[in-house]
């Protein structure tokens, strides 16, 4: 795969994650590496249709708000136009509707917001982000396909890898798990004779053991299992943390994810969270916050507390 | 196809659609449907992966503005997440960053936009979508799937054709070439032994021949064609337009769609439509103007001038 993803980085894109993170190693400041948001896998050279995974990027852009709010800063690797942290907020909120003209036809500058429109405190999120931003405590960069993808994991792994314990890795993009080779592109848009199109795609190669061997050895890594059925997730969530020697896997079932998710520590430590009705947060907030635990333990070198 | 996406519009939808055609047509006003953005391919039955083409909706959502400006309703039947009209403005603008709070530390509820993040005025922008909402004239509705899109866009020409040549239809959306048919899903997922994925696409049906014949005999129709080759442009777009008996097609050379389109009429008339550096304006604001005029002397059963 490297072949095909090397060369992609724009260099500005390369300097702003070494400024981003060069600053905060000077600051002694831990780093969390978030993926968010799908791949997608281009069936031409042209690229006008693609195969896409289904994700906005809610998990993703919600758990890096709670790492800044653990002082965090957070290099926010996400798909295009998936959800980004605080800005996540106007999702399905019309603008135009959400933001009205102070008085009607006075000539002013200045807005109302109308509150009742969203759940949220709108001078509250805009003090959050500007905090964030003085702090430098966020870095968005972007991907559309699985080569820029792959590309954007693997030199902000090897950027990250400079804070050693400090660095933490949250792989929560959902990645495509069938790719078109770039040196296949033409062969695999055969028209058959009744005018069926086939495509014959190939297995992505797994990358993900490279975190652990060769990119970031010391990095605190935490990657996600998706399963429909409940009894395989811990047995797969076990024989990927063997495999591939990362700290933790957060298994979700499809359906439950944004109300249970389990977390495996690689001691063996598994720790269900579930959000019921007396506690009014979300989810991302509890998984966040026993992740900073487990992670502050690490650095510590202690054994996972239980 | 229609066996495929028949049941796949709620009630609420219907409704909806039903009631703005009803409204205009009270007031005599011309209606126009425009489609804008991709539609998806689902792979699977419970749709992680999906085609999709690369589109978010830009001409689509334009369009839209323009229409309203000659007073048109709008009824945008476009790709949940891509380009609305009004609302495309803040496409890539960090709202975050807009919007500021009047003092630093002042407990207000009064904003500040900073309008030298936007090349728009915010302040006119407010007024034009206050105004189109006041009116009635955008009806906003969405898709994913190229079967959700037919069901709309089937739905939504006979609800039109009670216009008769009131009605305009614009369809700028980029629909899917191939698809898996539903009753096929399962077995278009084979795993070879190698361990590829092998997928089988049949042909899109042609639907745009319905319009004329069958959904709304008597609107303007307008369709859309994409080309590399400008030589070919011309020849597809004048078979188009005996073929389905539509009556104009705007032709597009990819490369330069955003500032150079050619609108073919039915009685052969061709008028090249470019932006040049003098002309400060969206192309799309030019294309409706034309069309306005074109759809004006259509319900007078008057000749194209020109």
């Amino acid at each position: 795969m490297e072949h095909e993803y090397s060369g992609l980085l724009s260099q500005e894109t390369k300097e702003k994650i070494d400024n981003f993170v060069k600053f905060h190693k000077q600051n002694n400041t831990n780093v969390v590496l978030i993926t968010s948001g799908g791949t997608t896998v281009p069936l031409e050279h042209n690229t006008v249709r693609f195969i896409d995974n289904f994700s906005i990027g809610t998990r993703g852009s919600a758990s890096a708000e709670y790492f800044i709010q653990k002082s965090y800063a957070v290099l926010f690797v996400h798909r295009r136009r998936s959800l980004r942290p605080f800005e996540r907020k106007f999702h399905n909120v019309n603008l135009l509707k959400l933001i009205n003209k102070n008085e009607p036809n006075a000539p002013t500058e200045l807005f109302k917001v109308n509150q009742s429109l969203i759940n949220f405190n709108f001078d509250q999120l805009l003090e959050s982000h500007q905090d964030a931003v003085e702090k430098n405590l966020i870095l968005n960069v972007d991907f559309i396909t699985v080569f820029e993808y792959f590309a954007l994991l693997d030199y902000s792994c090897r950027a990250i890898s400079s804070l050693e314990k400090n660095a933490l890795v949250y792989l929560a993009a959902a990645v495509s798990d069938f790719y078109v080779p770039l040196n296949e592109m033409p062969e695999h848009k055969i028209q058959s004779s009744d005018g069926n199109l086939v495509l014959d795609l190939k297995p992505v190669p797994k990358m993900v053991g490279k975190l652990r061997s060769e990119w970031c050895p010391k990095a605190y890594v935490v990657t996600f299992k998706l399963e429909t059925d409940p009894s395989l997730l811990l047995t797969k969530a076990k024989k990927s943390i063997e495999k591939y020697q990362h700290n933790c896997v957060i298994g979700n079932i499809l359906e439950q994810r944004k109300n249970n998710v389990l977390i495996l520590e690689s001691n063996g430590k598994v720790t269900d969270i579930y959000l019921n009705e007396e506690k009014h947060c979300e989810i991302e907030e509890m998984i966040i916050d026993h992740l900073c635990t487990e992670h502050f333990l690490y650095k510590k070198n202690q054994p996972s507390y239980g």
